[in-house]
């Protein structure tokens, strides 16, 4: 053992997991390393078996992040070169909503032969959205019913959160429903498997489970109201002892020590969302910040001391991000996605041939001749709504737009009008929630677009009219599941004894930071008016074209 | 001399002049000779000097159209292999409005040396656009003066049109504009040089130079209200002589005679346009027929047997495309102009490597691809105004607009929006014409898309509802001046005693048409609405966000 102290975050994600070792005095990364999961995403067939899957199916193996911990910890102990008694602490992060059924001991019902070749015993991914139809009368039923709990999600709650997926399981599979004991979220499933304990986070019960700290889960009558079978689903297979992130789960039991090559009761805490795992990791634990977290899509996250009801939002929930404050929560269904799509479907091959000859990316090459242009001078507008609208008009049925083209409109024009339009997508999410009193006065970012576009970064700056600064971790959501894991060890152990010191000490920006640039700004602002008003004609019903196209489209296919 | 005459026609391009050498029995095309113009299309600097030209410019050599006839006529012949005793008729056509200021005996100024640096001496090519200043305050006096020609023309006159390019000359060159004796067509111009005729025809007048047989020119009045020093323009520098196609302009001199090797006194027929003269080539010499000759653009022309005004048309004009008709003219600015901006800049490299792998046209990859869709598969809808909107719009400040894409959207879809994005453009024209009072049972098509593209016919004829046929020749304008070059010679020279004779025995339709297929009709009915809305909501001031955007833009750029 040595005076030095070490974390470890793991970090779920939807293809592989990921740890890493992390210097509990600075927030140093010493070490990571990456497992895929053997099963991946499974959405045709259930593993080992004929038995097809349907389209908008998504499951995964339980076993495969066990996998995780007894690849992934060694090896960032090895990598690392450390004493794992250095180790004091443990935390992890998930997808959500990513649930399960189990029985009474945490084993999955399919790791049991009888329920196996059922694949509503296995896990429900965040993205399995064949529950959509029990979402819809989920929503329609709490409207009807006037159960106010969806004003703080928005208006509306996703196929994609966990009472559809029970419900689903109840409608196709009620002997899989019967025989399930528990309905639990992955992220609290993993840590029970770590600890011997059973506990359930705060945060995915908040954000995904309709469970608020004041008014606990909807009431029996609620689901009573969408089945009767479902009345009693909180006392039979729920639990309302609900724990708070930045406690501890418990120690290590003998057999995961056995597995991950850590001491026997090293700390673990409670399980958290990788999202939201990331603002402290971001430096972000007060009032004022706005972290989003940039990837295909795009999060954003905001700690308010009040409690606010932002329209459109995709929820807040108190304590559900950091102990002491609303979590709100908005986020934009696409955006790398948008670049990524262009680059497949709409570069031409002059491009490509450039972009090889000289050994760029040609993300990089077209950022590059975007950088170019000034704002304004494509002429063009998009509404960034290529995957649907998450926030803050809640609509899964609207689509793209690209207008102002001309014969002379090329690549790298169109390529930074989506740019734009996501930054102007970004901006009605903070324009939201300042009007409802929720302050934002910078953003910060983080995940996979920030370290690689420069230009997006600066239009989101020029765009809101925000200085915008970035994380200095390339992993935070793995950095703040290893700095909740130092808290869950706490001070007396080597630790922290909150996340506010863990966060100040293992948390750090970039020192670039991208100022608003007035002259851009007075032209986006122009810009921003022209968005807002094709938002709202396009979105807010004064035409519906993009819901109709969409739904000849599905008639059309059908037929 | 054998029994067998031919008449040739020429038809003048943008780039080069084609002859074509036509049996007059039935209209079959025996040879074809091709004359790229040495100076082309004048846009950077003036011939043989460092005069550079502004942005809008583009003017041409009168030097290189003698070229042609040099050129072209005796190679058909010796292709053809036939006795030039045998050419009875010759007829041109030509882009329109193309003019240059000459002498009185016909010398162009620009032939000169004391103005041959002087480029207002030059031909001003039909897309020379610098006149705008000129046309819009061309429009703003009539409107404001009440002259009521504007009417004739869809309610404006265009830049490209002769007056305004006449003002322009008088503007910037008022020592050119004195000089100048005559101002004419190149078409009426290169007929006097075969003819020593001088003559206008009643074509390019009526479309271009404000002429009706009614009304004649305007008054001086409205001249002088332009400017003072153009008061007598049209008794100076004009003639009020016009003369009627179909019409014998007179026979060749014995220079042109020697240049093209035919015999001196062949007859020459009066000037058309390049347009206008294919309508008999596509055999239509009655109402109820609309021919639509589609290449970069589509110019949509029928024929009437009364006077109506339809608003938004180009122009119409009695007897301007057949004796005893009107002649009513529409356009869309950007048909095939559609596509190749898409193939150059939108088309990724997967497809262009497919096409070149399969030894395939990258359109003709695109066709096949877009042609396995139904209509409203593909879930977009696009507003074809990348070049603006010429019919019924006349607003060249529009732009384009796509609408319905989602990360599914492939490059056949969009590609397949755009073509149905300009047969909706055209019912719109259609419907304009039938809503006022002009019929159009059928479509024939021609032009350089036709041949290539059979979906593009039969996307037409679904969207329209009406039937599409193909004219047989694909040289229709050089057809149609050959069968005015036989109407020249007459019968009793071995041609024809009127067009329509000519048409009925020269002009072939192919076998092949496109009926309008019930099903398809009935989901563009429906697509045709939601394209009707959004043609109105962004194109009649619903929301001029398309005009703000290409403000900004020309604001940024000169900024």
């Amino acid at each position: 053992m040595s005076e030095k102290k070490y974390a470890i975050g793991v970090d779920f994600g939807s293809e592989s997991g990921r740890a890493v070792l992390v210097d509990v005095s600075n927030g140093q990364e010493v070490a990571t390393a990456i497992h895929p999961y053997s099963n991946g995403v499974i959405d045709e067939k259930l593993p080992g078996t004929q038995i097809r899957l349907a389209p908008d199916w998504a499951l995964q193996d339980p076993n495969d992040y066990l996998e995780v911990f007894k690849n992934t910890i060694p090896a960032v102990v090895k990598k690392g070169g450390i004493d794992p008694a250095d180790v004091i602490g443990i935390g992890i992060d998930f997808t959500a909503c990513t649930m399960l059924p189990t029985k009474k001991d945490g084993t999955p019902l399919c790791f049991l032969p009888e329920w196996r070749s059922n694949p509503h015993s296995w896990i429900k991914l965040w993205k399995h959205h064949a529950a959509q139809p029990e979402a819809n009368k989920l929503n329609k039923t709490a409207r009807e019913k006037g159960f106010d709990f969806l004003d703080r999600y928005g208006g509306k709650i996703s196929s994609e959160w966990f009472f559809p997926k029970v419900w689903q399981i109840l409608d196709e599979a009620p002997n899989v429903y019967a025989a399930a004991d528990r309905f639990l979220e992955a992220a609290d499933w993993v840590v029970w498997q770590l600890t011997g304990v059973e506990t359930r986070n705060n945060t995915t019960a908040g954000y995904k489970a309709i469970w608020s700290k004041r008014q606990g889960f909807p009431p029996n009558e609620f689901f009573k109201a969408l089945d009767p079978r479902m009345e009693n689903v909180i006392e039979e297979k729920m639990s309302t002892d609900i724990d708070f992130i930045g406690q501890k789960a418990g120690g290590l039991t003998d057999e995961a020590a056995q597995w991950t090559g850590l001491k026997p009761g090293t700390a673990v805490a409670i399980a958290n969302v990788d999202a939201h795992v990331a603002v402290p990791a971001s430096t972000v634990t007060d009032v004022g910040s706005m972290v989003i977290i940039m990837g295909t899509s795009n999060c954003h996250m905001v700690l308010g001391k009040e409690e606010k009801v932002v329209p459109g939002m995709c929820g807040y929930v108190d304590e559900g991000i950091l102990p002491g404050f609303f979590g709100y929560e908005a986020g934009q269904s696409c955006v790398g996605d948008h670049f990524a799509w262009f680059v497949e479907n709409c570069v031409p091959a002059a491009y490509t041939e450039e972009a090889k000859d000289r050994g760029v990316d040609i993300h990089k090459l077209l950022e590059e001749r975007a950088a170019r242009l000034k704002p304004g001078e494509s002429g063009l507008l998009a509404l960034d709504w290529w995957n649907g609208n998450r926030s803050v008009l809640v609509d899964v049925d609207l689509t793209g737009l690209l207008i102002g083209q001309t014969l002379a409109t090329k690549p790298e024009e169109i390529y930074r009008a989506l740019i734009e339009a996501t930054a102007y997508g970004t901006r009605v999410i903070v324009d939201a929630f300042e009007k409802h009193g929720v302050a934002v006065n910078e953003i910060v970012a983080t995940g996979g677009l920030p370290d690689r576009n420069k230009l997006l970064m600066q239009i989101y700056a020029d765009v809101t009219g925000k200085e915008v600064k970035i994380a200095a971790s390339q992993q935070t959501p793995a950095l703040g599941s290893a700095m909740f894991g130092a808290v869950a060890a706490g001070k007396a152990n080597g630790g922290y004894d909150s996340i506010y010191e863990a966060s100040k000490k293992m948390a750090h920006l970039r020192d670039e930071r991208f100022a608003p640039r007035p002259e851009a700004q007075a032209v986006y602002n122009r810009l921003f008016k022209e968005y807002l008003v094709l938002h709202d004609y396009f979105g807010r019903g004064g035409n519906d074209v993009m819901k109709r196209l969409k739904a000849l489209r599905a008639e059309i296919i059908e037929s």
